[in-house]
């Protein structure tokens, strides 16, 4: 199926675009030897560090949806995702490419507020924008970020690190962009504004379109080698436990009564009837950090907590890999984890009425 | 407008092929630290080298097409695209990174025919394939790319160092691509096996769906510090041409009987009544470099044309700025050098019929 003339972005506004982006976002500092603008990039090594890369895809209609977030916010959530892996390594971001397919109905003001959304996310780590590519495309907007950050070598947090006997934590707190998403969704337009929307619920719907890339905690972890092994919650608690676990070679023992549930979320599930910790367990996009530590490095941990103003919050411990990822419930019986898995960009498909 | 359930891959689906990639492609070297499988990859950075970082997206319908091509061709095609940044970098290609969005209409065994030809392009330079994302897409297939390379300190190779007086170069023949996709776009489907067309069309087709990558000379010229600017023909050498005067605040004059012209596209363009000189100049997707050098170099340059087996053509001066680009024609004649802008995967707007 040949495309039209008019379903391309001539190069002339491609060449456009890249020079608005080179004069906006272009402005480099010292260890970008050649920014936007040529074949590639060229950029200096720092001097007893890894690379870190890390990439992302989001979709039209698969991980966003126009009438529930604007172009600014799903360019500042693409950069989050991204940031938040690069958080997870215990790394620190420092260069960004950004490739984006657009159909003909988005208009170039869209797509720069797309790059303003991106740019507002990575702005206060200092990350710098070095490449990317645009092309047309005949249905949906495709968005793919390239995150590049650097860790002193040898310290990056990877996955497989877990023991039996660390302990489990996991910063902020857990669901709240899941019920944010459900409030979104209730309404057909971002027209409404937040007005009639309660504080907390506000607070919720921000947590969604605005999360918080945990980078700080996440470079001291690795730097200050405390954390054994770290992940970021992308797709839910229960599922991404079990990368963790399936690449250690451990199980782990979560305690239902530890999970940090905002008082928002217990307001929203409780209006709602909808058991919080379902919320909490299935809900992604928290992009909070989840890590294990040595039990030794307990104490340290907690004041780390207290001096960066990060809530953190012990939620179990890794067992042997034999004893599987178990949940203790608030009766105190332990069972199976549920392997419940996010869907981005869909409501909660099953709320279960009742429950609390 | 939410997606269907089906039109989802599932998140297993998504490890499931993970996990394929990381055991057929994820054997890596000893500088990666972390490859295919946590948040993201690590790499080691090589010392007194600089980092070369190039991305590029390509979508259905709009750089290529499935009915002229096959998934293998176009995961080849576009690794190649990367590939020739990298080349016209002056620098070694070292990291693959694949973004892709699927259509339910595309098999896993499809996805991992794009990543065969993606790896088979790569493969031959020790390319590794460290991290990547993958998505559903409502319609049409979008694969992005980026690849990592280094290049000795200092030693890059840009588009802005051209200064009037230098020799203006490019490798191999210019034109072929085009001259190709027009061959493959008379046939509806690639059942049709090659065995209908000459040797020579065969050629052409060839260099359209398999062009190489000019690595090895790339290096050379930046290593020796032979080059003074380098750019890859991804969109014509009309327009390619353009950015490097552009950059260096120069002017060209190129000698249409010095451009680099394959006794197949000869062929190819008299039995269609078409002007060659017009493919060459239009003619995208050819990958070939083109480069300026100081007139010192000459010698050392054409004899390093001999030891790689590569061919390189003087087709003209680089000029001061207020000179323009410009195109001297087979009468001796001076006039500017007309724009023709390539699209990928479009056959010739204009063919001038009657030319030669």
């Amino acid at each position: 199926m040949p495309p039209s003339h008019s379903r391309q972005r001539s190069p002339l506004q491609e060449f456009q675009l890249i020079d608005t982006l080179h004069r906006r976002y272009g402005r480099t500092g010292p260890r970008v030897v050649r920014g936007i603008g040529d074949d590639a990039a060229v950029v200096t090594a720092l001097k007893g560090h890894e690379w870190v890369v890390t990439t992302d895809l989001v979709t039209e209609g698969v991980h966003f949806d126009l009438t529930t977030a604007t172009c600014e916010e799903i360019g500042y959530k693409a950069a989050v995702a991204n940031l938040s892996d690069i958080a997870a390594m215990g790394a620190k971001p420092d260069y960004l490419l950004v490739s984006m397919a657009s159909p003909t109905s988005r208009t170039a003001a869209d797509i720069e507020r797309l790059y303003r959304g991106i740019m507002r996310a990575c702005r206060p780590y200092g990350v710098e924008l070095i490449g990317g590519d645009t092309s047309a495309s005949l249905q949906g907007l495709f968005v793919n970020i390239v995150l590049i950050g650097s860790v002193p070598a040898g310290r990056a947090l990877t996955r497989d690190g877990a023991q039996a006997g660390h302990l489990i934590y996991v910063t902020g707190t857990l669901g709240d962009s899941l019920a944010g998403l459900n409030l979104l969704s209730g309404r057909r337009s971002l027209k409404g504004s937040f007005g009639a929307m309660t504080r907390p619920d506000q607070g919720l719907v921000r947590r969604h379109l605005r999360p918080t890339p945990r980078l700080e905690i996440g470079y001291t972890l690795s730097t200050q080698r405390l954390a054994t092994a770290a992940i970021d919650l992308s797709d839910g608690l229960s599922g991404d436990l079990r990368h963790v676990c399936a690449q250690s070679h451990v199980g782990a023992d979560i305690d239902a009564d530890a999970l940090p549930i905002s008082p928002a979320l217990r307001g929203y599930a409780q209006r709602h009837r909808i058991d919080p910790l379902e919320l909490a367990l299935q809900g992604g996009e928290d992009y909070e950090l989840l890590f294990t530590i040595a039990p030794r490095h307990r104490l340290t941990v907690e004041r780390l907590g207290r001096e960066t103003a990060c809530k953190l919050s012990c939620i179990g411990i890794v067992r042997p890999h034999r004893s599987g990822v178990r949940l203790k419930d608030r009766s105190g019986r332990m069972r199976r984890l549920p392997l419940l898995s996010y869907r981005h960009f869909r409501p909660m498909p099953h709320p279960r009425r009742g429950g609390r």
